[in-house]
């Protein structure tokens, strides 16, 4: 049920019409309280979209009563008109609901530069409205685009439970937040813990997601607090749950990113700081050379060095150690064992670089350049 | 002829057997004088091959008697045993020619972290030292890797000439300096002059090639004087014709960019700092998902506002205008003309950015991303 699991938690997934398909394309996830504390974090691309604008008014109170979502179309780039169908949805819930449309999060997901049939969508919130239930699964298959799968979480605390649902398949690499993603609890936080855990959660999950290099501009993480469960947890205790949660979404996100046919983890060790880390991870994860070997299977461990060599992290190129899947094959700036020990054909791959500096650390999650990523991102215009 | 067609350069190209196919891999430029002047800008990427590490500080002095180039290894990673590899070549073209090892440039390109075979190497500069004449285009034709075609230009002052040639087709994207080329001239100029002309002409050419996003760790450029022509032209007039030879051979690098089947024009006006457009122009050629759009001659102006968001450029999204082809598809951050009405078949396409934010200007040249540079990429390990 994912987002419905909590208490307090209604949802539907409806077909709006947004989609040629058929498919469903609008959500609505309601929290029925007794509180309705959130926290929310956005894309840090400067080009944003219309529900973001609107959005970063709605959280800013700490106050949401429900999220609407639609597929089907970004409404970025769309100008004032566009901007009066993210009101006009908002509105509607509103209306719906019996609520302030100040407490109405919307998001938007599809090709940037359309307008969506404003009609249609608000059809649709009509529609959703008079389906609330337990139906979160609804909910999270209406939320995809290139996503072949619905992306749901549950995971309990002593007394309470987060679930989550999530969507993402292209442009995943985020700034704060990274593509759809809503989160519910029946714990009892104010809306400021709702917001530290949630930083700490999507600093450590969906920040460490790169899957294309590509940043979207219409990334929204929301968390909602409900308080049915009348339990109030360690803020420490609860961030920990949340991380939890956030790394399995944004794990089933890296699974079924665009074209890929790799899943590849990018440890950094022997770092002076945690910021070195991730930008030399980030690097090899941007290496368009270093993707496409990747999809060949071949170990090429001299196009990690070329990249990790453009980055001003704190190292030597020459004290370097490279190794994919536990297979060193540098070491010290020179080649050690040989490539044909490594064997690439499984899904998963760790590669992991001992940058031999210090003592920090970080991992990045990517994929591999294939040419089903070429055939979906040249056929398919998101 | 290119390198040797200024008075007073001699060349030769060999196959010493680095290349597995038997062709031509090794090259030989000889500057007879009367003058040796030189200037070189090698790649900033951290991770240096030992032919970068040896050459620049061969350069220190200004002097230049000879620069050797091998194609069938990049030399770099490859430990003490590779700087050892790239000091021997250098020594061996000393012998041969009866001047200072320390007077010889050195050039690796092809696969990093494997060790070249020296003795190939040095019957090789043996044959090439025998081989001297007026032979730039086989010197073209054994620097190739995955190239095509040899690339090479010749332009004429008033009494003098710049000959030149480049290889490089993936890991296209400069720092300083990119790929390998080699310019030589018979004008008359100090090293200090030709330094300056160098970096003049590299800033707006090389450099300005962004076609994968990936820094090359072997890139070097450098410019040869052998005064033969007995003229000494002003340092503007020899910079702007330097800067036409840098331009014509990056042209040619791009069209023959692995796998690409669009050479892209980012070209970004109304910036506040040149530096703004740069920055702008190359997060687009960065984002897969513009070059995936492009493969597919799909017009998609929402990638490019999704890339340039994401720069720290002084300018409102939500007033730049984007056009390609000269047909403008997005005004003051809205749709404008239809998609529909943009034809991008043809192998060139210019896509014009408009920020509304200043007067300064710049274009990035890049290319698209295909199935072919994927199955290049990973089916070839370079």
């Amino acid at each position: 049920m994912s987002v419905t699991t909590p208490a307090g938690f209604e949802a539907a997934g409806v077909a709006a019409g947004l989609k040629s398909s058929g498919a469903l394309d609008l959500a609505l996830v309601v929290n029925r309280g007794p509180r309705r504390a959130a926290a929310a974090v956005f894309t840090s691309n400067r080009a944003q979209a219309n529900p973001i604008i609107w959005s970063r008014q709605v959280i800013a109170d700490g106050e949401v009563a429900a999220i609407v979502l639609n597929s089907g179309g970004a409404n970025c780039f769309t100008g004032a008109q566009g901007f009066q169908t993210t009101h006009a949805t908002a509105e509607a819930v509103a209306e719906q609901l019996d609520v302030s449309a100040g407490d109405v999060l919307v998001c938007s997901t599809g090709l940037i530069g359309e307008q969506l049939d404003r009609s249609a969508l608000l059809s649709g919130v009509a529609a959703a409205a008079g389906a609330l239930g337990p139906h979160g699964d609804d909910a999270a298959r209406a939320i995809m685009t290139t996503d072949s799968v619905p992306k749901t979480v549950v995971v309990e605390g002593p007394g309470y439970t987060i679930g989550g649902m999530a969507k993402g398949a292209g442009m995943l690499a985020p700034g704060l937040a990274t593509m759809l993603a809503v989160l519910t609890t029946d714990a009892d936080l104010p809306a400021a813990e709702l917001d530290r855990a949630l930083r700490i959660a999507t600093r450590v999950s969906f920040d460490r997601l790169d899957s294309d290099g590509c940043m979207s501009t219409n990334d929204q993480v929301t968390l909602m607090a409900s308080g049915a469960s009348g339990v109030s947890p360690e803020l420490d205790a609860f961030a920990q749950l949340l991380v939890d949660a956030c790394v399995l979404l944004m794990l089933q996100l890296q699974a079924d990113a665009e074209g890929a046919s790799h899943d590849i983890r990018i440890e950094v060790t022997g770092a002076v700081t945690e910021a070195d880390a991730v930008e030399v991870a980030r690097s090899v994860a941007r290496s368009n050379l270093f993707k496409a070997a990747m999809f060949g299977n071949d170990p090429n461990w001299g196009r990690v060095l070329a990249a990790i060599g453009t980055t001003s992290a704190q190292f030597d190129p020459y004290a370097v150690d490279v190794s994919f899947n536990n297979v060193r094959l540098c070491h010290a700036g020179a080649p050690d064992r040989s490539r044909d020990e490594v064997d690439l054909r499984d899904r998963a791959i760790t590669v992991h670089i001992e940058l031999h500096a210090g003592s920090e650390q970080a991992t990045i999650y990517t994929n591999d350049l294939t040419h089903d990523y070429v055939h979906e991102n040249s056929a398919y215009a998101s």
